[in-house]
This record gives structure tokens, C-alpha cells and sequence, in this order.
């Protein structure tokens, strides 16, 4: 039995051509920044963004904690949207590594008033200082959701009105860029920083790059360093990057159509689905007891995440083929009948 | 002009009882363990609490931070009322100090739902790991709210349940015992660590005390130390803080009267006050652009508190006299009116 | 039997004139910044020393605590003498408060070679970043040592040329400027940060003070607040912090002096004491076994501190009557006899 | 001109079985604990070495830093030779990290006499309690040095009387290894942890090993997740890391071989070294002005890096062609008389 696994666009294995590239990579000490391969990954991201500098981590979570390092002051608080991956899957990272708080907005379908935004910032000194707005494009837990670039823009105006920067969390960037038609340029502009994980729909096996301006880099290169990210012939990994950088993005549109194909089989199986949260690869389902559900989903071929006790996720990606997808809806009935 | 300062309890002064006791203390180098008075102080807390030990610090900041040093390893979560001071008012404390995040709960009335408080205690390894769970006792942000006895303990159940440890943030703690007719055995049972404060209503012009088992006090010793809470001949100030223990609670029936005089005077002049959380020495009001009404406040002799853009906190203590409140009621009306 | 009491000058008691002025002061809440004595106290101490500004803390691990986190990016290295007591007695405060790190140089009798010091500047991305440059006057570990002014110019120098700040941990500053036969103005000169405690040789019970920039103090004031150092009516502690500026260091001659009658005494029976060191109120003494030793003295009514293995503190200070020394003479060579 | 890179033994780039097991390798997405190629890497190491459990890292310094956050409590102390990799180059990581400091002792050869380590135990209140007790085999910055078994040992005993655990930061464990003439089972027992790195002699592109008790690893876990080191398919590194294991360590001895031939070519030269250092493939030279000679000999065709200001390390690897050694020499001859 073919299994299908819609855990997560994490899933997805190095195409032969990355394999390929890896193999034949160009490499260096990255430590001592001599790795061609990296240097070049770096450059074409920073282009593609309209950054001036990049920095090739090991993960997304490393390059958005480099990031609040950059920005905060030990103490300091990042206002950030409900649900934010920062705050929910990498709290104690912002805790232990920036001595940071978090300061959640409601954020319905990942998006947050800019208002609200703006009142959260604190003036009073009884309170921890904002440090810095962070935004999450597509924003995970809200189901994969764009943030229009409109909103964006006015929240980068409240940050700025009130001398903060601001930082996206874009592990899913270029879904949001192919979901929003616009491009890398447009959707990364007025940012201060931005992290891109290379290693999720784009198919890399490993990486992350933080893009930031140029005179942040050698503070961003020590906190890698501090974090133990340095890695030394990092090109073997950096040539599957460029691939997933140049050849990625173009695939991301079939991943939102196989989302779009399973949400509306769930809908018809009567499961719970909001379909105005479809707007990419990932469908989330509301189901009582998800994690039993999940693990009679598994014993019928198919995986998918229970993401607390009532809710699950399915993520679509470049690894699944054309029938995956209504095989997955068979098997998705057929555990609904056991139930 | 009488100023009439309703601010907030911290503003009590020593009274004259207290003065000549620390005139009078006989004092040591606490430091070296050695100061009798602090002892004594420290034993006498304990023992009203019910109690193993207690530690002395200079505030209520230090004495829930070092409980949060105790309980919590690095990268952890806590578990706390929606407002909570440790969130609102601490929160570069716990991310600095301890590496710690927060997890809030909805708390109407300063009450957290135990079923929430049991949902709320992460089990996926890609979370924060839950290390306590925390309530405060009054709340202070929900209006000086009480926490009854029995959600007390169905929240430690719940801990006791998960196997972790709970704090109370008693900053109030005797207010609570006041409000709730209940005795200072009663409210801190069933808590592995409570943090009570000597300088808001009781009237101590410096002082806080944290409650734990034996076995803790060692390590707190060493953290207090680590934040440079060390004091010298701190006797003198715990001479003061004997008399609040054992005088001061007396007091507090007449501030939660002037409190709930105060309401009612607001409500009679049409401000929007919910006399459901006019349960201590609090009152919250709503009012449009509270920083400039405050402001309005101070030119007339009357000192308060805007929590955010449009709530106003008045706190009611011992050192105001019979008339201030009426006469506090006088001059908002006439601030209402000017405005 | 009077015990006498060589342990340190931190168990000085206060006077009946100190304690007069605690139980007279005026006090405010400091919290809000209105306790007339507290800024009274920071007003005159800035004024003595030369700086914009000062502020009030609990301990002398405090206000060197706040003054390295005010210094100190996170993973950066502060560069101080060997045996200083921010890393012997405050290390874990250094690591916990800063996320800083230690570069010990080579400081016999206390004083750092210039050299030395601008040696161990990192200049290396691979080294943690030099942050700061510290010296601590008197140099408790080394036997209460002073630095002279001219090293502590020279080493000011290095700071400046590597665009460095400077702190002095002057926790006996006083002691310094005595038996440097200068001022207060000339010995902090020069220095970014100083700190200064009130409770050792000055007499107070409780307090210390960090003298600053003033564009530093509001950083300060955040920073003391996330240690819980802010206290309510701290005036009671402050009055007694001006008499001990104002009237403490004419004392510490006589401290000074009864140390060098110690010290003389000790030789005489032939023990070990490198006279060179015992230049202000402190005496070390190399002893085989120095805990029993200690222990022994204990019983003879002489209180002295173990200072490691083979080594003991004696320290004089104000509370000392005129025949301790002669008295603890003889009851040392009755210990030494009856080992 | 053929550029020889004896700057360090990182350099060394993927061989061509190394870069064609890459492109073959089984993986799977490792934060699931899925990656074969991954799963099976650690398992090798585990059992090599005599351990529980492994876990895959990107860099030395992470499983360095991973260890110190498993063993130490904030504020604790971590004994480590003089001169040690993670004082030097890591201290950042233990301050942010861990909140944890650092004790050096004394180490000629990088050996530290077991009774030094003793005295440096701290049982005092007073001071940062000790929490760990490391070790460095080979030892670096002491000249590529190795520790005798018997010296682990002796210090392990140190450690089990005191009730501390102990670390081998084994950045070059197989160099120790094959200078020692025993086996990884020999030179790993008796430590709690001990890291290992892929990327240096062994010649794998990026990553190290932490080796644990199994009941440490989920917490190594969680911590690696922290610092953002979990990585998706890890597997295309592994499979390049399991050559490195199992193929690596056999040249090792050439390029000992390599460094002694350097080492007394330099000798010859009338250049400082201290031939008792060179046991494993690390030469380090004294002389003035250390980064001036290193630049003139870059532009000779050698590069070496310059530790301090007068001391010049060279490293041999397995990428060095047998003439590589003699010309080197040549080139540093001619440097020499340049200047």
C-alpha cells in the first residue's frame, strides 16, 4: 500500500536533480566564508528578495531566532499575530536565546488590524518595551493563509511611525507570493528582515537563508556562530538550495490546487472545513478526538498531523502524484466509516 | 490642597509603629543568615502560611521571579491567568531569568476554567514543554478579583494530575483572605510556592517573602543572590514588615468598603464601572482617552492609574482618611464635567 | 566574651544616628520615581562623584549586575583583573543577566598591566566580541588593594583607543580614595559606570548606588525593575545611604590603621602575611587548613572568613572598639597554640 | 600556483564515495525522527563509542553547547582545561545558552593535573556552584595535544567523588584515538557525554555527534529544536558522516605523519616549536608579528591561520598531497626571508 503522507511539505525528499547537484557541488569552508556554493545561494536570494545580504542556516527556526536576536534587546517584546509559528513552536527559543517576550494580536485568517497592532505596542515603562512587529506570510496555523500585501504595507507604516522594525517569517514565502500573483520583490519590500525556508514546498532537503541589510550581517553571522549554525562545506547543501530557490516556486501552484481538490472532498465527506482558510497547500479539518483520528488515518495509508486535541492538518507538496489525492479522500471515508 | 493618591496601594507609607521598629530592630548580616529579625519575619510568614520556609527579597517582582527560577528549566512554559503580572508587568523578568514563555488562559474575573487550564498543558514535543501553572490571588488586572478556594484547588488537581508544580502571585494575597472570609492556611494550600508583598496594603515601606518547601530554600537563597537581592542589616526592614504581617490585615476590610463606596460614587456619576469586580480595593473604570482624564484628575488633587487607552485604576489603602472618598467623588465629577 | 567580629565590614550595624533618620525619613513611592530621600541620596552621590546620574539599588551585585547588562550585548566578553569579584562572587549573575563571559588578565596586588588589558581585546570573529572593560578599587581578592590613579588612566586609554567603555566596581571605593589620599572626583574620573556600596565600611544597612550617564539611567531603572531590585519606600534605606556618604569615609582611616596593627601583630606570630597587600581595612593570611582554622577561632570568640583552602580573611571596619585588635591578636596565638 | 591550506583540518572537502553516498542516500524528514540514513549514522557512533543514544548536529559547537545545557543549571560552573574550545571560541554559547561560566585550570600539553580540577570544585555559597566537569581530547589551542587515558580517568574519579558529571569535547576524538594507540570504546568511557565531529579530519562536509544516555536524549532534542538545528533530511549529511566514521579515522595517522614532518622542517628553519606538542596534526609556531607572517605567506601560496599575536597554527588533513609538506616548507623558508 502507497502511503500519503500530508504531515507536512517538510516531507518532501532532494528531486535526482538536487541530488545531482549536490553531488557536483563547488565547496569551501563556509566558516571562513569560502564556499562558493553558499556565497552564490546567498547572493541569488538576496536578489530574488531585494535584500542586500542572505545568510544560509540549517533551519527556519535558526534563521528567524537570528533574526529577534538582531532586533531585541534582552527583555524586549515582539508583537506578533495569533498563532504565530515564533510563539508557538519556537517560544523558548525567543525566551532563552533573546531574553524576549511575545505579544499576540488576534489574527483572523493570519491577518492582523493594523490597529490592533498599533495598540499593542507598549509606551509605558512598567511594561516590556516592543522591540519589534513580526509578521508570518503565509501564516501556518491560520491554514496556510496570505497576508495581502496592503496589510503588510500599513503595518509597516505603524512600525515605523512608532521606530520599530519589522521582521517576516516567511518559511512559506514563496507559496504566499505564487497564492498573492504577485512577486518575491513585492511581498518581501519594506521588511527589515526576512527568513525563507528552502527545505519545504521548494523541496530542498536542508536550509533556511535570513535576508537583512548589509550591516547586519556580521552580527547575524556571530549569532549563527553563538547558535552553533556554522556549518563548514554547507555548499553540498546550498547547491540542492539554488534548485529549490530557481525550480521550486514554479510547482507551488499544483501543490494549492491538490489543497484546494481535498478540502472540497472533505466538505463532501462532511467534515468541518473553513474554505476561505484553503488558500494554499495546507487544509485543516476540525474533528473531535484528531489524534485517534489520526492514527486510524495512518493505519489506512494515509499521515496527517494532529495539531491539538480536535483539529488536523494536511499539507500538500511536490512529492505527491496526481492520484494521491483522491486516494487520500477514499481512505479519509473509509476512516470515518470505522469511526 | 489635599492631594488624594489613589494610584495604588505601593504608595502606603510606614506608619509610626513601623518607624520606631526599624529604629529599633536588631538586625545582623542577613546575608551570612544572620540578621534575627529577618528570621523572625521569615518564620512567621511560613508558619501563617503553612509552610516550610520563606525567603525575604526587596520586591514582588524578585520573590515570583525566583519561584519562576525554581520551577522552570530553561525554554519552558508557564501556564497563567489571562493579565497576569508575571505577563503584563514581569515578562522580560521570566524571558531573561528564567528562559521561560507564557501561556495565557482566558480568566474572567481574574478565574481561569481548570478544563482550560488542563488543554492549555502542552504534551507534543514541538511545543514549549509546560513546567507550571500559575495564579494570582487577588488579580490585579481583572479588577482586584478573588480566586475562590475550590478553583484553587481544582487547578492544582489538574497540576497534580500533569505533574507540575503551581505558584501563587500573592501580591494581595491578604486581600484575597479578607474578601474571601478565609484564613491565610486556607488560600495558600495546596500551592507549592506562594510570593506575598509587605509594601502595598499592609503598609511596609519595603518587603516581599516567598513561601516553599525546605528543600527549595537553598536554591532560591542562590538566585536571590544571582539577582542581587542580598541585603545586609536587612532587619530594618523586616521590623517593619512584622507589623504588617501582624497588623496589617486588620486594615484591609476598611479599604475594600471605600473601594466599593468609590463604585458605587462612579457609577452615580454615569461612568461605566462593573461592580462584579469592585471585590477588594480596586476599581476599574472605562473611560474615553484615560491618559488626559488622569491628567484632568492630577490638576484637581486626585492621583490615578490609566491602565491602556481607556481604563482608569483607583486603589484605596490605609493611609487615605473617612473623607477622601467622597471628596475624591467631588472632583471627578468636576473633571467629568470640564472635559 | 565579646565576639569580634572580622568577617567583613558588611556586618557593620547602623548608628543610632542612622537609624534616627530611617525612622524620620521622608519617603515616597520610588517605583514612580517620588521618594524625596532616594534622589536626594542619587543626587549627592552623582554630585561627590562626578557623574549625571545615579541610582539606588539593594546590593552591590545589583548595581554591577545592571552595569554589565547596560554594557554588554549578549555573548559579548568583559575584560577585568583576575580574583575580580563580578566573576569570584557574581559569575552566574554575569552568564543568567548578560549572556556575558569573563577574560581574567594577570593583576598582581590588583593592578591590571595596561598592556595586558589591551592584549586581551578580541579582535578574532571567532572570539566573543570584547564588550567592556572593568576594574574593581580596592580589590577585595587581593588583599583590598588599591589601583592607582595613573593605571587607572592608562587602562582608560586602551578602552578609549579600542572604543571601549569602562566600569569600576567600587564597592570600597571609599577605602580607595582614603588610602589614595584623593577624592572621590579624581578616582571616578574617567569611568563610564561606577558603582559604590553604602553598606560595607560606610555603615549603612542596605544599599548601593550605580553612577551613570544620564542617557544610560532609564535603560538602568528597566533593568533594575526586570532584576526586582525596585523598591517602594526606599527612603527609609536611603536616609540612612546619606549619612553614610556624607559621614562614613572620615571612619575608614581608623580602619585602615587597625588592619596595619593587625597585620603587624599577625608577623609577629609568625604568620604568613604579605604586608605589601594590607593597604586599606583588609589582612590575608596564608594558613594550612583555613576552615578548621577558622572554626578554631570561632570558638575563641574571633570571626574571620576561609577564603579557600589555605587562606583567611580578616577585614577591620567602624564597629570594631579600639582594643579588638590587641584582643583578637591574643586569642589568634591562643588558636595557633592549640593547633 | 597550487595553493596548500594548512589553516585547518575543516577544509578538507566531501570525497568522491562521500559526495556519490550523498546523492544516493535514503532520508527522510529527521525532525520526525524518520531519516534512515540519519538513524543509522547514530547508531553507528552510539555503538563505536559505547553509548546509548546519538544525535546528529550541524556543528561541534552545537553538541558542545547541547552537552552544557543538559549538564549545567543556570549559574552554574564548568571546569575545563586552560585554553579549552569551549572557552575560547564557544564562551558566548555558554553565557547565552546555558547562563553558565566558566573555571579554567591550569593545563600543560592540555593535560590538567586531576588535583587541580579538585581544588577548583567550589562548596562555597558564596560562589557559582560547579555543575560540570570537561575535557578536550585532543586538545587544540595546546597544540593538537592528547590527554592520556589514565589523566581521564583520575579526573572522572575527581568528578564521581563530588557528584559531578564530565564532557569530552571530542572535536578530534579519532586523532586522540590513533595518537593513543587505543580504540573510541577506551577513550570514550567513563564520560557522561562526549561530542565528535564528522567535518574536520574525518573529511565529512558538515556535522557532529552527541553521544548520551538514552534518558538524555529527548531533552538533547528538544534543546537542538531550540537552537534551530533540527534539520529535514539530514540523511544527504549522514551518509557522508558514515564514511567519514568508517573510513575516516584510517587516515589519520598520514597526517600525523604530515604535522612531525612540518613540525621539524620548521625546526630546521631555526622557527620556535615545541616539538612535545606536536602529537596529532596540528603545528603551532611562535613567532612575532603571527598575522603579518600569515599574510606574507598567503601571498606565498600557503595559508595558516594566526592565533594572537605570535603564535601561527598549521593544520594537516587528509586533502594535503604527500609533496604538499616539502613545499610548504620551501614557501615558508622564503617567507621567512622576506622578512
Amino acid at each position: 500500500m502507497r502511503t500519503i503522507d500530508l504531515r507536512s511539505d517538510t516531507v518532501t525528499q532532494p528531486t535526482p536533480a538536487m541530488r545531482k547537484a549536490m553531488a557536483e557541488a563547488e565547496v569551501g569552508d563556509d566558516v571562513y566564508g569560502e564556499d562558493p556554493t553558499v556565497n552564490r545561494l546567498e547572493a541569488l536570494a538576496a536578489e530574488m528578495l531585494g535584500f542586500e545580504a542572505g545568510l544560509f542556516m540549517p533551519s527556519g527556526t535558526m534563521t528567524n531566532q537570528v533574526a529577534l536576536m538582531l532586533h531585541l534587546k534582552r527583555g524586549q517584546e515582539v508583537i506578533a499575530p495569533k498563532g504565530a509559528h515564533i510563539y508557538e513552536y519556537e517560544p523558548g527559543s525567543l525566551a532563552v536565546l533573546s531574553g524576549g517576550t511575545i505579544r499576540l494580536v488576534e489574527a483572523p485568517y493570519g491577518i492582523p488590524d493594523p490597529e490592533a497592532v498599533r495598540a499593542a505596542i507598549h509606551t509605558s515603562v512598567h511594561q516590556a518595551p516592543t522591540g519589534l512587529i513580526a509578521l508570518e506570510n503565509t501564516h501556518n496555523t491560520a491554514g496556510g493563509t496570505v497576508v495581502p500585501i496592503a496589510v503588510q504595507r500599513a503595518i509597516q507604516q505603524v512600525a515605523e511611525q512608532a521606530g520599530l522594525p519589522t521582521h517576516l517569517d516567511g518559511a512559506r514565502f514563496f507559496n504566499a507570493v505564487v497564492a498573492l500573483h504577485t512577486t518575491p520583490l513585492e511581498l518581501a519590500k519594506g521588511f527589515r528582515t526576512v527568513s525563507i525556508c528552502l527545505s519545504k514546498g521548494l523541496g530542498a532537503p536542508v536550509g533556511s537563508i535570513l535576508l537583512m541589510p548589509k550591516e547586519y550581517r556580521a552580527e547575524a553571522w556571530r549569532y549563527r556562530k553563538l547558535l552553533g549554525g556554522g556549518m563548514r562545506q554547507a555548499g553540498v547543501l546550498a547547491a540542492a538550495g539554488i534548485l529549490a530557490l530557481t525550480e521550486g516556486p514554479q510547482h507551488l501552484a499544483r501543490d494549492h490546487q491538490m489543497a484546494r481538490a481535498l478540502a472540497e472532498g472533505l466538505l463532501r465527506l462532511h467534515l468541518e472545513v473553513d474554505l476561505q482558510t484553503v488558500q494554499t497547500n495546507m487544509v485543516y479539518v476540525q474533528v473531535p478526538q484528531a489524534p485517534a483520528f489520526v492514527q486510524r488515518l495512518r493505519g489506512l495509508g494515509v499521515l496527517a498531523n494532529a495539531m491539538g486535541p480536535s483539529r488536523v492538518r494536511f499539507v500538500t507538496h511536490r512529492d505527491l502524484q496526481d492520484e494521491d489525492i483522491p486516494l487520500a479522500l477514499q481512505r479519509i471515508e473509509q476512516a470515518l466509516q470505522v469511526a
